[in-house]
């Protein structure tokens, strides 16, 4: 695992400690973050581990993580409680004493005083540092982070709270293990699509990120579904950042020259930024008119920082009623249905010409679980987009999964409506 | 750590396995839903590893798990590609030799002539099984699971997908690690609580939960803070499910009485889902009108299967010009600013008069990045709610964290406000 040991540290394990994140209630998530950092400066995470509070566990997990890796970063257990014992745990496994340092309660104490109160006596315990450790300082909090070295492996205590973590972890890669991993450097691009499935995006994809993974410096190609998104994470290892920043370059240009009109961005921009980076460019302001999303689209359109300058209003229109105050010709829904392109449609004009804005982005469909019907089942969702001077363009799709799942599907075929008119593309994804 | 093995499997260690879930974009989550399981048999899970696809580091980390605990489960790498290595490594482990299955092989095979497809010869792979194993049947699936006993430890292997996995653990608890655990049962509560801060919880619920947790059989409480929601957990485990029952439903009424009118639920239902309830009971609607949450309201309500008897319509107001259109006079924005209490109350009354509802459901603020100033900073938002016949109730609230955060809590504060009306309960968290 450790094939690189000669140049530096090559590879990592993380180890999360505390009991809750044994429950069911609980997920480490720190990790990603740390993964994300230590593979910029082109260090593999090769196994991660959760153990709880208790010290002979824990101990055998830190014993266990220090033979398969280079590096072991350990977040949590640093707090001042009887519980937080990855301190006492790493002294004992190092065959050292803890000694206290006057440095740090100086700090601890002066960090309440600062908030006028006074030292609690059970905090010193955070000024207990295992002897041979370097101090790493916590700007955010009491617990300092902890950096050793035994038998070859650097084993790293940090704090558990993310907004104490991040900086740490940000200033300790800066300082110590970028330049100790020798310099080599993970550069990366990700390709995000939508309005096709995994297997198309893998079909079109291959035949060019195969052979890539064969040139040298090698790009290495992952694709990773969510809901109603494909993402295509490139990356490649080195020590020259401007050949593998330029051998990704070319490789995102031609990926999205075969991908075509369904990617959405190749600089990790969101659905919601992408449409309204193209609503601010044209000047022009959009109004939704809801009726199975229940909002969602105008929050995810609102989400963005700045949307208020193309954001003008939304209307929910849960039932019929509303829709007709807003302006759907009774008649159009008892010939067509609720749920029917010519209804989604007439929402979508009603709200343009409502907000009198340049386009209205409509949905109607059924959600479920409820109100399905043999000829619309459940999932069933039209689409319409309303656009000053234009014909309108109308979708109806057909979404698996639950009510969540289809909402949220359906805001994102909504959106894509919108994107692919504002760059004149065809609505379906071709 | 396995202080109980005399009297079955006491404790476990889940070990996910895929080279994706060591990446910065993917984490482990079907081990919550296999702690939930196992918990509910009695069964602590020690410890959680993630390991990769590479053989030699899988093999250690399989190993290690077994050092660890009577139970190990193993999710994933059971597929049918190069890459799926799990079973050649866990038969490697055990010095056993692999065995193509017969009986699996016509089983894939038929998979795949059930949709008019030939099998690819790839897939017999999923068919080896290591000598001694016993097979778990996959109905969602080609690849079956695999039951194992090595040394005193049993090793379960599954596949990844969830909707695979879920149905075959079910089964699997059902069938045997119920029995083998000796019939100790956990059970479970949840108390949910929202409007007080986590320290604010614990002081009041501390005098009753800490006595708890010495009587026999003893109560366990975990207290998790997730954004703008506070839950107890309260847990007990003993072969008797009854007495268990008792015990924890006469904690949960303790400390519901403690806590309040914070407390939205004691049965795991949202905050949506109990609002909605309510409303159906009175047989009431509501419409709201959103500024800074944009639509989050609605979405949140329409979240709820069913909603559509008590949310009838919705307006997301981002621009003045829009609020002054459902009604609300210009006077009142010039004289108060779009973000203020006056404002937030004639939203409300707006959009109850305009959909003619019982209630009306209001919120402006100011989410950010953008648009603070220093009497009105990034998080204030105020929250209105307009009733039919009663007098509005009107809320102001300085909310912390970036923008998705304010507009989740804020969105939160609008529900609890119309939850505490609904139950003629002051508006403040008393």
């Amino acid at each position: 695992m450790t094939e690189r040991r000669g140049s530096g540290p090559s590879s990592a394990v993380i180890v999360a400690v505390g009991s809750e994140l044994l429950t069911p209630h609980k997920t480490d998530t720190n990790s990603l973050f740390i993964t994300d950092r230590l593979n910029g400066v082109g260090i593999d995470i090769v196994q991660k581990l959760v153990a709880g509070d208790e010290p002979r566990g824990l101990a055998s997990a830190l014993r266990y993580a220090m033979t398969a890796a280079d590096v072991v970063i350990v977040t949590g257990g640093l707090g001042p409680t009887a519980d937080d014992v990855t301190r006492d745990v790493v002294a004992d496994l190092l065959g050292v004493p803890l000694d206290e340092s006057a440095d740090i309660v100086t700090r601890i104490r002066a960090r309440f005083e600062a908030r006028g109160l006074e030292m609690p006596e059970i905090n010193r315990r955070q000024a207990a540092i295992p002897r041979g450790a370097e101090v790493l300082p916590n700007p955010a909090g009491t617990a300092p982070g902890l950096w050793l070295t035994a038998g070859g492996c650097r084993l790293v205590l940090l704090p558990g709270p993310p907004r104490e973590l991040r900086p740490m972890f940000d200033r300790l890669v800066a300082d110590r293990l970028a330049a100790a991993a020798g310099g080599r450097r993970v550069q990366r691009r990700t390709i995000r699509t939508t309005g096709r499935t995994e297997s198309h995006i893998d079909e079109l994809a291959r035949p060019i990120y195969g052979p890539l993974a064969a040139r040298q410096p090698s790009v290495s190609t992952t694709i990773l579904a969510s809901l109603g998104q494909i993402d295509l994470h490139l990356s490649t290892v080195g020590a020259d950042p401007a050949e593998g920043g330029r051998v990704l370059d070319a490789a995102v240009e031609e990926l999205a020259g075969v991908l075509g009109s369904c990617v959405v961005s190749t600089d990790g921009r969101t659905l919601p930024e992408v449409v309204g980076e193209l609503l601010r460019r044209r000047e022009a302001r959009v109004a939704v008119a809801e009726s199975c999303t229940g909002g969602l689209i105008a929050s995810r359109l609102t989400d963005v920082p700045g949307s208020s300058a193309y954001v003008h209003a939304g209307w929910v229109l849960y039932s019929n009623q509303a829709k007709v105050a807003l302006g759907v010709a009774p008649g159009l829904i008892e010939a067509h249905g609720a749920v029917s392109e010519a209804v989604a449609e007439a929402m979508a004009e009603a709200a343009r010409v409502a907000a009198d804005v340049d386009f209205g982005l409509a949905v109607t469909g059924i959600a479920g679980p409820g109100g399905a019907t043999p000829e619309k089942p459940v999932g069933t969702v039209c689409l319409a987009l309303a656009a000053r001077g234009a014909p309108p363009r109308v979708r109806r799709v057909q979404l698996p999964g639950d009510r969540e799942r289809v909402k949220f599907q359906a805001s994102q075929a909504a959106l894509d409506l919108l994107r692919r008119a504002l760059l004149r593309a065809p609505s379906t994804g071709s």
